[in-house]
């Protein structure tokens, strides 16, 4: 069975996904585009899907009989009003990060697909589905003991003027926020935000570095450094320590050389290398469970209550180090 | 454009790649399937292909009009046959390892082949596709700078009792002699072979571990250590000293513990898990130059190069450590 | 020229120090002994310092003109009373941690010292004397840029019941207090201990692990995990975060093994064995500059800092959180 | 006690090994010098050993009634004639290597000594007290099984014009050759060089790298390749595969670090550095023994097996790739 897939923002994300499901993954087909911006859906059309039919808009796309699944990978501010149609329309859908730009908003998705009454919804977070994770929290669940303690790192080499202090929350430490709770089976407390002195690389509207503290309610305290601008590379770092041992992340493939009197090999510096392969495997997952009218992977619970946790975690920017508390509703029962 | 696939042999790795084709790579379709034991055709059927027609012989698959290109896993005595009819047939053709179960036999595809005047066939070395050999090449071509000498062991725990010494060539170093030429770029010369004492976990009719010297025709020396009992793990190395440094192909992936008084990774114990990446990648490959009538990847000619190397290698296991000649036709001019 | 040297206090570290003076070290002899246990010093007589004096308390041995240099390993509740008395002698003293058990202890014999003219204490801080630290100095001296951020650990496999929260500042984060000053040429400004739940193994009178997280002068932020009941080993981690780039101490020289599936090395569990060269370097180092009437190496303003640096951060761990100041005098110049 | 010695070569190995005993170890004191060229002994007088008296010849210093015990550092051409004279003295004797630049030559002291009954020498084959090597050794009795086959490399730089084939042997193999046996508690029995083309960066007059296969009386394969214009580095590799498993020597201890795109740490590239610490436990090691009368470690008989099995070696550099025998006669049994 092949699963009709339409695509409703055909940016560099969109397309890319579009490739994927064309090109490299077994189980669907590219059917129909939409953009606001139409030459962007032409050309994908051109380059990847010839099949796909142009629709004007995204709530168009959605309703065609002939598309069984969606992506939405459209600008973030556009996410919460497509997400809600699919659900209306009872389509599997997969939608980039954010899932929606508020907690409300993220609140009012999930709201929707628990009276729909079947899991519809999957968010693209996807360090979930990289190797070294998966692997990392089969160590976790079997070999560290129950954890206590996480060091975890997110180091990109630079970035732009226009990146300022809430992003290192809104744009990076998001990742984090999700796959740990994922990593541990836990969820949040409280956040806290130190900083050492800025780094000179840094810019008057950036604290960088930051170290977010973060707390579970099993007890298990956390420490991220967020560093994005540490120069040499692009680098991912997660500890655990547990009752009996320590896991780590492991570091990219890469060969190691014994050249010009050094023992090296390469780090990343382009973050978009560093979970390729995810991104792959991410969309085999959706289109698995979307041949069977559902979702699987990170849930529209998933998004809300990295939404709210973000929000707790900008807050305690400006709360000189004081913890912020993390609450949420009890979690429905269709995301248990 | 869906490429149209028929497997002869439905064994477990002819099962394995049906699996890949129909239910993880884009681009192709189980449209066939033949096997001398027709319940198992019949079982490959019912699990991952049920559209697919079952033929009573190879021969009737690769005629039909309905098979654009075919997969060659059955028996090894049976895989020159098939890839002649192929090949006369004028249908792209993937045959797993060996190509033909003698020099004579691959030379006589090599010809067909070459008398068809396209590339048809790739075989299925698989280590070609691995990211680390790749990786590894790439090093070797760009940071080494020309390669002098090749470090490499072949590692297995254990082997039944009827693996004898020349299985150690065929079995084993096999992969080492077709990926080594392409990695080097480069085509052997001579082989020698040189014994330590029989490991204590062999038996009489076992020389383990050996140690297989190779010379190359740029001149680059090669010594593999094939230790087919080496008790503690399936274990891959190569190592290449050039000019300039030295590349080391990577371990596989695996979270690095402390735990136990160990800082401690685990090693692979099942050749299955070590190369499975590959075969998605190699399959993937077939589909991509099949959709365009033609084959790429490893071809008969290396079939043929690798199948007069393990023969010499042969020679070389009872020559008392004195180098056996390896001498070749000029390669035609379809495999340059 | 051999320093002729006392020492007072002949327990365990004690008959060690004189063990290395006369059998490992140029440049020392141990001409005299004491200890409140008279046949202590008399079995470190028999066995290591034949020639040795017994006197009946330290403050003869100092006086002695016999003795050019002593060593204090007595009792930490009488350092300061022997080291104001070697002072006040004019004699060069290596005192063992702690210099004394006040924080006011520590500043009489900074003032006394400071009144003398002429440094003549060397603390017992080992840590600056290990290979790896002082190749971790250096590199971010000259290879990581301007540091920002230290993630330091430090581990025992297990303590005993009488081992109480304090404890984790007073014998082991001690060791971090005075290594991370010197690595960074820096001092504290404040405290703070965060938790999360307790270990398993701990008990109810230790709160264990703890990450201490001190801030500087020049704005680093460094967190240390203490964790006494870490049971894999012990194991002591330090990474220094720099504008350019990131440095770690070494792990202890230790035989990799591919040994029952993994790939493996030994990870210590006796704190003894980690240190134990840079030992025999602090006494070189101590006798070199007593062969010059004066002392180097950690002094004992080093000392006196620790102290209030402990004393804040046993502060901090009651304060729920909240940073600790702390605040010091201005640095005499004896000690630029 | 105090053993008094004397040192016959002031060169820089003379100097160095006369500041390791006034200035850093335990147990000795130089008190005699000599050197062919005085005003050499007499610098090393004046900076290191004020009080030590020099004699006009090796002879005269060995005879004198002040010297306990001797090093040997003088040209490699007179070794021989100074440790005999030793023997006739019956004064324990510290000599560099080689022993005697023939292997008759050294098979004379080895008659001497034996004849005199006790051991008197220990020839300086330092790695032997190297704590990787040591902790390797341990490993292979302890850990791996019963060795089958070792692979090691010993890599340098550059070596200058003057550095011809056979020095490949003498001054560079003579390190694996001596503790390559001791690491196995072996002797050898055949030799074999195997060379891939000459590196770009070595001469005509030196084949570089090659590669010597060296098999053992217990049936252990060795290769060791030596490639001295490895250009990025000094590196000395050494693997154990044994039964169960394979140990390997360690890299000496480095700062990892990550910068400028590079997971990197030093390799060093001057061979003095690299055993350096092995100096001073290897005199340790004959000032202890010189105490007592006697000599321990690398003794004469193992510089005679060094300099016939470097002899086979060189042999074997001109035997086109065929084994030459190594035999010896029994070992004495104050060698056992």
């Amino acid at each position: 069975m092949t699963i009709k897939i339409g695509v409703i923002g055909t940016g560099a994300i969109g397309r890319d996904h579009a490739r994927r499901i064309n090109q490299v993954l077994a189980g669907g087909k590219i059917v129909a585009l939409s953009d606001v911006n139409r030459a962007s859906a032409e050309a994908v059309k051109a380059d990847i899907a010839p099949d796909a039919v142009i629709y004007a808009t995204g709530e168009e796309l959605i309703a065609s009989k002939d598309v069984d699944a969606v992506l939405v990978t459209s600008w973030g501010t556009t996410h919460e009003q497509y997400v809600l149609a699919a659900i209306a329309a009872g389509k599997p859908c997969f939608c980039e990060k954010p899932l929606a730009t508020t907690a409300d908003g993220a609140r009012r998705i999930v709201d929707a697909e628990v009276a729909f009454g079947r899991r519809l919804v999957q968010v693209g977070f996807m360090r979930r589905y990289d190797a070294g994770y998966v692997a990392l929290k089969e160590a976790v669940r079997s070999r560290t003991g129950a954890p206590i303690l996480v060091h975890a790192a997110h180091r990109n080499p630079a970035v732009p003027e226009a990146y300022i202090t809430p992003m290192a929350i809104h744009d990076t430490l998001i990742h984090e926020i999700d796959v740990l709770r994922w990593l541990l089976d836990d969820d949040y407390v409280s956040a806290r935000v130190l900083y050492p002195r800025n780094a000179a690389r840094s810019h008057s509207k950036l604290r960088d570095p930051q170290v977010v503290v973060l707390e579970t309610k099993k007890g298990v305290l956390i420490d991220v450094e967020i560093f994005v601008n540490c120069h040499y590379g692009y680098d991912i770092q997660c500890e655990v320590v547990g009752e009996d041992g320590i896991a780590r992340l492991p570091e990219p493939m890469a060969i190691q050389m014994r050249l010009g009197a050094k023992l090296q090999n390469d780090i990343l510096t382009d973050w978009k290398d560093r979970f390729v392969a995810a991104y792959d495997v991410e969309l085999q997952d959706f289109l698995k469970a979307a041949a069977m009218g559902t979702a699987s992977g990170p849930s529209s619970w998933d998004g809300y209550v990295a939404a709210i946790t973000s929000d707790a975690c900008v807050a305690a920017q400006d709360s000189n180090g004081s913890p912020v508390p993390i609450t949420m509703s009890d979690r429905p029962a269709l995301y248990s």
